[in-house]
């Protein structure tokens, strides 16, 4: 098995400004790829510290990546250092960078300074990989005692560059292969989940493995994997066990790769063309946003009414007055009015409604972390309650992405009527 | 100055599943407590790792702080390891952390197992700090070449334990006495902010020094600190210091403490008795999100409509149809429109809007990141342009922060008249 160290080098994670996000996303795909993250480092800007690291982790692992300290001002001492421990008796330009530093700063009205020029230079011994996204490059040492490569910090800069980068793992490590399918889960907690499953998992083959990956927002992506590659029939192998995962899970499963509920649910309806809208309280807002964080979602949203008064529910809703007065405006009938409510005002095939108390403080009829959903389509309307144990920021996580499942669930109803 | 190092132990972060938000709110709050985060490290739950790893950090650093493999499960193997590095001989039983424990369990309605009574036992050498939150303690090692706080893994026990455990290294380390003040700021970028402030802040006393914390949604934090504590004065000198900053600033300035958009216009509209609302198109609701996110915002927040389709424009808030037309949908005259009508339609005393395109594609007038945000109040309404050049999430973001601010910007200029 190949070893890996991730190097994070920057003053500004150290003092906590910045929350280091590039580790996680490289550790992610690496570990995808078949190479094992064994240690991930972080430390400031200073040459002797950012040098005796790298050389102590090129010890430790066949491969090093290391992040940050590449921009153009002074504060960034990393080229220096990795053109001494690399060996390197000079610097040399790369023309590919280059054309890409005049591109980039031009893009953005702005002249090429010398300090610009400067990134396009890198220690004789690099390698050069063309930074698609920046102006500082990515460069491979690999006459070191393992290979270290080097990133750029930024953080869509570094996560861009992780495909090439791996491109060139693959072509230069003696790597098993590996084949990974994800399927993503939402509804049960993952012990839940792991009963349900027991039975077909423990009759895996003995070069596959299930993995279990949950996340407050998505539920759980569930990654089957397939470490044997001698018999030549994996693919089939793998795509026999997802078809019995997939009969297991049943509606449970809203997508077979690696995706989200708002994503799941906007096919849906772009590919039955229906339109959707939403009418939300405790949620304020939440589930349209992520219905909205989904490019072309203009072409099936029509739109949402947050409702946090009263008088909002009763004139732009419609619900009426005695409705809320007699169950309470945390009610399944709340809930059932103000998706019908919705669903009238834009037009939309479906809507999907939120009722419930996200916190600080629960009312006298329910604790904090009650909601009640609501679904409105063109057959009629249906409701659940949940209650959830968590602080307002994530009950309302929750909430909405309880809801965006609900309502997929009850457009598939119809669908397969 | 003290060095500190902190060491994150688990798998679940070498392998890209979880993001380690621990270190750094932890790394935060001991910068601004004087003590100086030299090194960040994350190891898998391997016994023999976690010993050297440690060792070799309390011959670096004065502190150390490891977080995670504190679980009641077999995979959490640190505290043996503990036991072994700080030459305990034994264990011993803390009756705070156990009658902890059993609270714990006992709001959960579970009975109390023989790893939970486990969890209280901590290693004969520690010293412990309750864990208020969750069932393993916090322990201390005192013995070793430095200190070594052990700390749960779990975010919100991790994060919740900091102002206990700062207590016990302020009582512990001889650290110089230092002062912080916040002041958040929206509406200008960092080198721009730098420029207008350079001649105060190069006339700051020696002893005091200016940080510029930037973050996209909340804008940059300034934050002024003050180093030297012999004279007495030094709050005094900070008070005058803040003063011209803050008349340099003017409405720059929306909290003179650490705070958020949305938690100052919610104070804006609570202590002056305002009703607010908003009309959403790019930002989906993103806006309505923000504001809903402060706990007691239902007593301000009316609500609000996303308008993704033209025709909910038009028929939901009043944006008449030819006025779409003329201007295009991406409009001042749209954007205005807007925002009159969800405060008609709520009854708001003041509404905020967004038309505008966050991406991925553009139209033929606007180019992608283009949005005009409008704000519409008793004395009637204003509107202004944003261009932005990120991806979508980004610009939602952007767009988002932009239009609160426009409008705290809008009822205090009401105010002041």
């Amino acid at each position: 098995m190949i070893h890996a160290s991730i190097v994070t080098i920057g003053d500004e994670i150290l003092i906590g400004q910045v929350l280091d996000t590039n580790s996680q996303q490289l550790a992610r795909a690496l570990e995808e790829t078949g190479v094992h993250v064994v240690r991930m480092v972080s430390i400031g800007d200073d040459g002797e510290e950012i040098a005796q690291t790298l050389l102590q982790e090129l010890q430790r692992s066949q491969l090093v990546f290391c992040t940050g300290g590449l921009g153009p001002t002074k504060d960034d001492i990393t080229k220096a250092v990795l053109a001494r421990i690399s060996g390197s008796k000079g610097y040399k330009k790369h023309e590919g960078q280059m054309e890409k530093v005049i591109e980039i700063l031009h893009g953005r009205g702005l002249d090429v300074l010398p300090c610009n020029e400067n990134q396009a230079m890198v220690p004789e011994k690099a390698d050069v990989i063309v930074n698609q996204l920046g102006t500082a490059p990515i460069m491979v040492f690999r006459n070191m005692p393992g290979t270290l490569y080097s990133l750029p910090g930024v953080p869509h800069e570094a996560v861009g560059a992780i495909p090439a980068i791996l491109d060139d793992v693959k072509a230069h490590q003696p790597l098993s292969q590996i084949l990974h399918r994800n399927i993503m889960v939402y509804g049960l907690a993952e012990s839940a989940l792991s009963e349900k499953l027991a039975p077909w998992e423990d009759h895996l083959p003995a070069d596959m493995h299930l993995a279990y990956l949950p996340n407050p927002l998505t539920g759980i992506r569930l990654r089957l994997s397939c470490y044997g590659t001698a018999s030549g029939d994996e693919v089939q192998r793998m795509e026999a066990e997802l078809s019995r995962l997939k009969a297991l899970l049943g509606p449970l499963m809203y997508a077979d790769e690696d995706s989200d509920l708002e994503t799941a649910l906007g096919r849906i309806a772009r590919e039955n063309g229906l339109t959707l809208s939403c009418a939300e309280s405790c949620t304020g807002g939440m589930i349209a946003h992520m219905i909205t964080s989904v490019p072309g979602s203009s072409g099936y949203f029509l739109g949402s009414v947050t409702s946090y008064a009263i008088a909002v529910k009763e004139k732009v809703l419609g619900v009426p007055g005695e409705v809320i007065e007699k169950n309470g405006v945390v009610s399944s009938e709340v809930a059932a009015a103000m998706a019908e409510g919705v669903r009238r005002l834009t037009g939309s095939d479906y809507a999907v409604s939120t009722t419930g108390l996200a916190g600080p403080s629960g009312d006298e009829f329910n604790p904090v972390g009650t909601v009640w959903i609501g679904v409105a389509g063109p057959r009629g309307s249906k409701t659940v309650k949940y209650v959830y144990k968590n602080d307002r920021k994530r009950n309302i996580e929750r909430f909405a992405a309880s809801a965006l499942n609900f309502l997929r669930l009850f457009i598939l109803e119809d669908l397969n009527r």
